[in-house]
């Protein structure tokens, strides 16, 4: 027996989101079927609000309701920095990351750029797939002094970092990479042997 | 930092639903805004879907587009039978449970009655609260012959096929209630001791 045409509607849409399988979306279309209208419509309504209320800055590329977003448009927040990450989600992390004394507050003043994505070849994500135009664009207008490739230390992460380290070797900006090494908390014991060598090759004066 | 607005909106939406915390909530909202607006559109139209075109069958009170369901208005299927279960997921399970040769089409091929519920006092889930009034009432008005209590082997399952079977007991209809024992492909060795003496006192002629 199928559900009723609705209900197996439903749960064809949400098998199509990441890591909902057919399992998970009757007990949640189930539940909807259950729940008060207040509440779906309000769900419903949130769904289509993301894509009608969330727009790119076209300074940073982030996700944000003002273009520019809060960081563009922050004066406190130098414009000569300019911390290159992944995706949105890399971003707020590092935003959330805190300084050294107040954990509320990003020890982070600088800007951002969002790629949307990390070079692939093997997934077919080439570099005019990314946002890497609009990271050349903001150099070539100048005021940024220095660009941080904060993407992430997996193959595609250091691809891209030294993709964009190429990119950017003809102008007069500063490039850093953010610190590889054991994590806060890390035991030397448990490490793995490529972040312990990274670890000894990146060792630091203290 | 926060989400954009319409995301940690939708964030919190996505939350309500069971099952769906905090993290998977955020990873949700992120492919949400990524993904292509017809399925974003389609997903929301889908929600309200289940809401406006799904009803409760008068009859058997199972969620159906149609009044009466597709089951009440088979008249290849027995109505002088009635299982009653207790949700729509139960009655959906028992659909497929399929005959003994054919595994496409149900071996049942009687009707249904979900009480959309089991009675739990200690959760506020009284008589009323499920839908016993309008099992009395088919059976009150006559042609059921057999009521086949399939509500679950647990407290409250249990609980409520007692209640029923108390409630029809004045009635001239035959009530049963499904077997209890060890399921297809259970091992004796691993059978908890409850279902073993179950099973024990269910033997039947072989």
């Amino acid at each position: 027996m199928r559900y009723a045409e609705p209900i197996s509607r439903l749960i064809e849409a949400l098998t199509r989101l990441p890591g909902i399988g057919e399992k998970t979306a009757s007990r949640l279309a189930l539940f909807i079927l259950n729940s008060k209208r207040e509440y779906v419509e309000e769900l419903a309504r949130s769904l289509i609000g993301v894509k009608d209320g969330v727009k790119l800055c076209s300074e940073c590329m982030t996700f944000s309701e003002a273009d520019p977003c809060g960081i563009c448009s922050d004066e406190g927040r130098s414009a000569s920095k300019v911390c290159v990450v992944g995706d949105y989600k890399d971003m707020v992390a590092i935003e959330n990351a805190g300084g050294s004394t107040d954990r509320s507050e990003s020890g982070y003043r600088g800007r951002y750029h969002i790629l949307h994505g990390l070079l692939a070849p093997l997934k077919g994500v080439g570099p005019d797939d990314i946002k890497l135009k609009e990271l050349l664009e903001r150099v070539e207008a100048g005021g940024v002094e220095e660009v941080i490739l904060a993407t992430s230390f997996d193959s595609e992460g250091e691809a891209t970092a030294i993709y964009i380290a190429n990119l950017l070797k003809p102008y007069a900006v500063t490039l850093t990479r953010i610190a590889s090494g054991v994590p806060v908390g890390g035991s030397i014991e448990y490490m793995d042997p490529s972040t312990l060598s990274r670890a000894m090759l990146g060792r630091v004066d203290i």
